[in-house]
């Protein structure tokens, strides 16, 4: 694990208070490893609880929705922005629950939107070209969306001093983008990578598999540009650059499910090091996401068998970052509070 | 599974609510499930967000610590007891990360304490006997540690309309008591259920072994109150009771680890359909506990290779409870929120 890398002396003095502190050593089993982690990506030992959450939910359309491989009409995507805005949305209720603010970046939409101060407007267009009969995209926009993603994570912090952040996604039909990616990233077979997304029947299964292979046959190169802007949506390529960026400012992101997934194996050809600043939230039903979260090294936190996006999946797994902070933050050490050690029962 | 035929016409009314929500059917998988649970418990639609939230710690020594069965000495069951009530323990952090209220009841802790608000006094001794060397407790003694959960539960009730109520434990030697209960009440070997609990060496966990599996061989009987005396804990009978208490009021529990699972385990015994308003938070390190679990057909929510104890990771689990509430009763139906839905898209 390169988790310790990022900064041994900070993973090694967050060990150190952990093993201090009054409970068994390691008896908080994967909380321990998260305030570990958390500590290196901090470059100390954290001393207040991480209170302020962000979540930033990645939103674009996508041409290959045209292809009929997802359950849902395009025309949910803007009304789903709508419904983040309104706080009615899954994400709304479980960033509720996680006291943490849903920022939404609109990567390109088709669809205009009234301002909003949750609504950060970065568009790229009204939608990728049709993935199925070309590119999404041309190279200079690939660009632009990765620093679309930079610019919509500045924005957030910008008016706060967020200590995490939780990236999301919604785009009717970005299963069909993030499984072709990972196909791409993680070299495997698009049949191991296509699964149902938002709950497609198997003629629409087989269909989508189809475009995900005939993508990836097509692909010209191996570079992240290249898959980006074959088979990318402007979302995924956004949640990269948001991914790159916090991880240059040691900020820490939790992933959620597939989509973000998919943005994480862009980033990790675009800065390797950024995945180590990354949570893993949930491991979600597509078939895809186990594998993308393989090839990452990533050890999920989660197992509950969610397959929506937004967010949701990292949403639920914010109070664990915050468990792990108030852990290594707010517990006494066994000197601190006075209590006998299993050394002293040793030698009693 | 038991939990629809709880309630099965609530929990019909929650399936068709969530399945009308703003999301594919079926995507947030196990916390579709808790909300649909929660209903059944509740006997209606979940209308507001889980926000009240309790969280009992049942503290007692244990006799049997005398053996050398625990990695500590038994004078920490009193001192992690002060700082529960001081707040810098494991669960004090935790409980502020999910908003619970830490109460602590002392089933027989062998020290005194001076009165506290959160701490409810109900104790049945100064720690059971050892039960290596005989029963634990009288059939008595063991009724009135029942009827001490019972009272701690109400004691916590009257204070404050709590929606949900986690139990934890705090007890050295006290896995010693589980182990020994779940062998009994699960029909399997000492070997299968004994760990390392706090975290014993090699020579420790044979003696532990030993002790276990002569208290399994010299149990008298298979009756709760038998089991129960012969090995139990104050705390483990007095959680029983509050199991107990809490399915009477309709109350949801959420169970921690391996302690508390063996105080389900006999209120299985004493009233099966008790166990059909707990919720096991998570499967913890301690291999007993797995077996319980299975024993009891709960499927928990985390695994995050926990083994503290003191509610620790019922507290985890709590804010899952409260997004499982928060889904159904603050988002939006498709009909409600004006999004188009998947049969939109078929018949477009």
């Amino acid at each position: 694990m390169s988790v310790e890398a990022l900064d041994p002396a900070a993973a090694a003095a967050a060990r150190t208070r952990i093993d201090a502190l009054t409970k068994p050593v390691g008896s908080l089993g994967r909380i321990e490893a998260l305030a570990v982690h958390l500590c290196a990506i901090a470059g100390r030992v954290i001393d207040r609880a991480y209170e302020k959450k962000a979540i930033l939910v990645g939103a674009a359309d996508h041409g290959v929705a045209r292809e009929g491989v997802s359950a849902y009409p395009a025309e949910v995507t803007p009304q789903m922005v709508g419904a983040f805005l309104a706080g009615h949305a899954a994400i709304s209720a479980f960033a509720r629950t996680a006291r943490a603010d849903v920022f939404v970046a609109n990567f390109g939409v088709d669809a205009d939107f009234a301002p909003h101060p949750l609504l950060i407007e970065v568009p790229l267009g009204r939608g990728t070209a049709n993935l199925a009969r070309g590119p999404a995209m041309d190279i200079a926009t690939v660009h632009r969306a990765f620093a679309a993603g930079e610019t919509a994570l500045d924005f957030i912090l910008a008016g706060n001093a967020y200590d995490v952040v939780a990236l999301g996604d919604m785009g009717i039909a970005n299963t069909t983008s993030a499984a072709a990616i990972t196909a791409a990233c993680c070299n495997v077979s698009a049949e191991a990578v296509t699964g149902r997304g938002t709950g497609i029947d198997d003629g629409h299964l087989l269909r989508k598999r189809e475009v995900v292979a005939r993508a990836i046959e097509q692909l010209g190169g191996s570079s992240w540009e290249t898959i980006a802007a074959a088979i990318g949506g402007f979302e995924i390529v956004g949640l990269a650059g948001a991914i790159v960026r916090a991880a240059s400012l040691r900020l820490p992101v939790v992933l959620d499910g597939f989509i973000v997934s998919a943005a994480a194996l862009l980033a990790q050809r675009i800065e390797p090091r950024s995945i180590d600043y990354c949570i893993a939230a949930h491991r979600s039903q597509e078939p895809g996401h186990r594998i993308a979260l393989e090839f990452l090294a990533l050890e999920p936190l989660l197992d509950l068998n969610l397959r929506l996006g937004e967010g949701s999946g990292a949403a639920l797994a914010l109070p664990l970052i915050e468990a792990a902070t108030r852990m290594i933050a707010e517990m006494k050490t066994f000197a601190e509070a006075g209590v006998a050690t299993a050394d002293d029962a040793r030698t009693s």
